[in-house]
């Protein structure tokens, strides 16, 4: 029996917001849930058994950086990427894809910011149909990275689900382009999961919907990547620019993915964004906001962002939220908080992502209940 | 009853080494110890929490950094230092003279390699009779800081050992300005201990001994301060170039003090230096040595240290010791340790850091069983 299953609880009666359960190897992901960043098998300024502690159903790690340091053989040989970070719970990789475009044309951000002004970057050496030839930031040496190498690197790190190796094609692109990037991506990504289920490990692989703000082709992605074998569906490529366009691209596309198949979206910026994306009907979203927001001194609460550098903050001898039963609030101050941001500490960051993931963690718990009431 | 009292357990037939307990307000520190730094009221990269659980008995907290950030007003409006910093175990502060003195005279590690040269930092406007008046490095104030501005500080802070401000001379000085520095290092600590006094309230305050590198005076320190009411001595000012300097020292200082008050150390670097001056009675350490080494990826064990960014510890999938049962080896190993150092985690510096906190405070209980058996 595949220990990879996607259970539908239950659907709203008032959007297409659901409810419902991934079982994984490594346990069940709740769904919707929020799925934290690790790029290098940790959370920023958080070990994996805090994590655990905290209840982080799934963990995303990047391929792209773990391919680089340590190097995918050295997690093999540890007895994969759970064993190596000691996490007991579900790992989603990506394909590594969405680091080498990001290299060739900047991020998307950097890229609405310079309107498309911005060429390949020095790092990457060529792109053609075998895959992408970039160097290592970290030694110089060339890296081939194809749908088969991805698949392999992914196989070596062994995580609970991954990712097909895609294109990412830039935002600011001709219709001519798109098109050719659009057929591109679905070869490799054929051959991304051809090669994933010739060497089957305990492992689902869930396809990547293009077509960028294109609902036909959006539509037509679907109707491809359904035929292929895949265990769920995220959505990349190009989200647009704002959160409107992704509702649309959202509204113009889940509507083409079949019920029984878990959905991801793929990196999701702010809360709100996630929040708004739930009753479209998206079971998974990752995202390092909740976690880089921490860094910068922002905790979440039911009540708004506190930004805890705030000088209000200075003499504010509660917690971050009464009501919030996390490590941090039970036991520090935001004055505290504040003192620590102000005098650079580092386990400033780790008590305010501790505060931020259980906010997470929790939040996508509320909005469960929600859509069980069909209050969403 | 006055909650602070030493008792001493035992003197090894074999050295000056002994057994004891201070007991404060906050509980036990068993003796010989070491006592971490928390310069901001935290360890770098450790919450107070994980601290407390690790064992550590001793923090050593900086008056100056706390005076400049959060202020001191602060920390007594929060209930004092151990509230604001969640600590219910004892915890020392210095009295800012070190720091100021070292913005004039540049530390001692500075000073040795520029060979006396470096005059006053622009941050120190007057050194006087009265104190020591500097400029805050974080918003440009001037700030005046004298024997009885320290101790109010201090009082504010409330850990349960204080210390007096003292002048800390350069280690290039000339006789007459060594003697000259002797003469009011001891006016001022009279005026501190005098203002603790008049007003004590559950602190202890542990005088400074001075002297340099020339034990006449060094007898002449202990001579002075034995008779000012103090509640236990530490070793400061210049303790020489080397291990060698430090512990010739000490033979000639201890012998002067008397027994039945503990002995600090101030500021002792690594940790052969350490076990070099447990033979000479020294009761308490502080030092930043095993926690900056941590934080430069070289973990401790009793087989000497681990460099866990060397190439060596990239596939070993072993603990940082065997043998030890501290959070980060029961749950981590070398390799991971290694790619989190290789990949600029801040989750390496918080879990070597533990490694080397926990084996400090496991060290001290064997140094402790091993002069209660007379071998040391």
């Amino acid at each position: 029996m595949n220990p990879f299953r996607f259970e539908l609880l239950h659907t709203s009666k008032k959007s297409r917001a659901r409810v419902g359960r991934i079982h994984t190897p490594h346990g069940v992901i709740d769904t919707p849930n929020f799925v934290a960043v690790g790029t290098n098998g940790t959370l920023k300024a958080l070990d994996n058994a805090a994590v655990h502690d905290i209840g982080l159903q799934l963990m995303f790690c990047n391929t792209y950086h773990l391919v680089l340091q340590p190097g995918t053989k050295v997690v093999k040989e540890a007895g994969g990427l759970h064993k190596f970070i000691n996490r007991s719970m579900p790992i989603i990789t990506d394909s590594g894809g969405f680091q080498v475009f990001s290299l060739a044309y900047g991020s998307v951000a950097d890229e609405l910011k310079s309107r498309g002004t911005k060429k390949h970057g020095n790092s990457v050496i060529k792109i053609d149909e075998e895959g992408v030839l970039f160097r290592s930031y970290i030694d110089g040496s060339k890296v081939l990275l194809t749908p088969e190498s991805s698949v392999h690197a992914q196989k070596d790190l062994g995580a609970d689900i991954i990712i097909p190796f895609d294109e990412l094609p830039p935002y600011h692109i001709s219709p001519e382009a798109l098109l050719r990037s659009f057929e591109r991506t679905h070869r490799w990504q054929k051959r991304s999961v051809d090669t994933h289920l010739s060497m089957r490990q305990n492992q689902a692989m869930f396809a990547v919907i293009h077509g960028g703000l294109n609902w036909d082709l959006r539509k037509k992605s679907c109707e491809i990547l359904r035929e292929l074998g895949f265990d769920g569906f995220s959505i990349g490529g190009s989200l647009g620019k704002n959160k409107a366009d992704i509702l649309e691209l959202l509204a113009n596309t889940v509507p083409h993915l079949p019920d029984p198949f878990p959905r991801h979206l793929l990196g999701i910026g702010d809360l709100a964004s996630l929040e708004a994306s739930v009753p479209h009907g998206i079971d998974t979203f990752d995202s390092s906001y909740p976690t880089k927001l921490a860094r910068h001194g922002v905790a979440l609460s039911h009540q708004g962002q506190v930004n805890l550098t705030k000088g209000e903050n200075k003499t504010n001898y509660g917690p971050i939220s009464n009501d919030c039963q996390c490590y941090t609030c039970q036991k520090f101050s935001r004055a505290y908080l504040h003192h620590l941001f102000k005098a650079k500490e580092l386990v400033a960051l780790q008590l305010a992502t501790i505060h931020n993931l259980y906010f997470m963690v929790h939040k996508m718990a509320s909005i469960r209940e929600a859509i069980l009431s069909d209050s969403i």
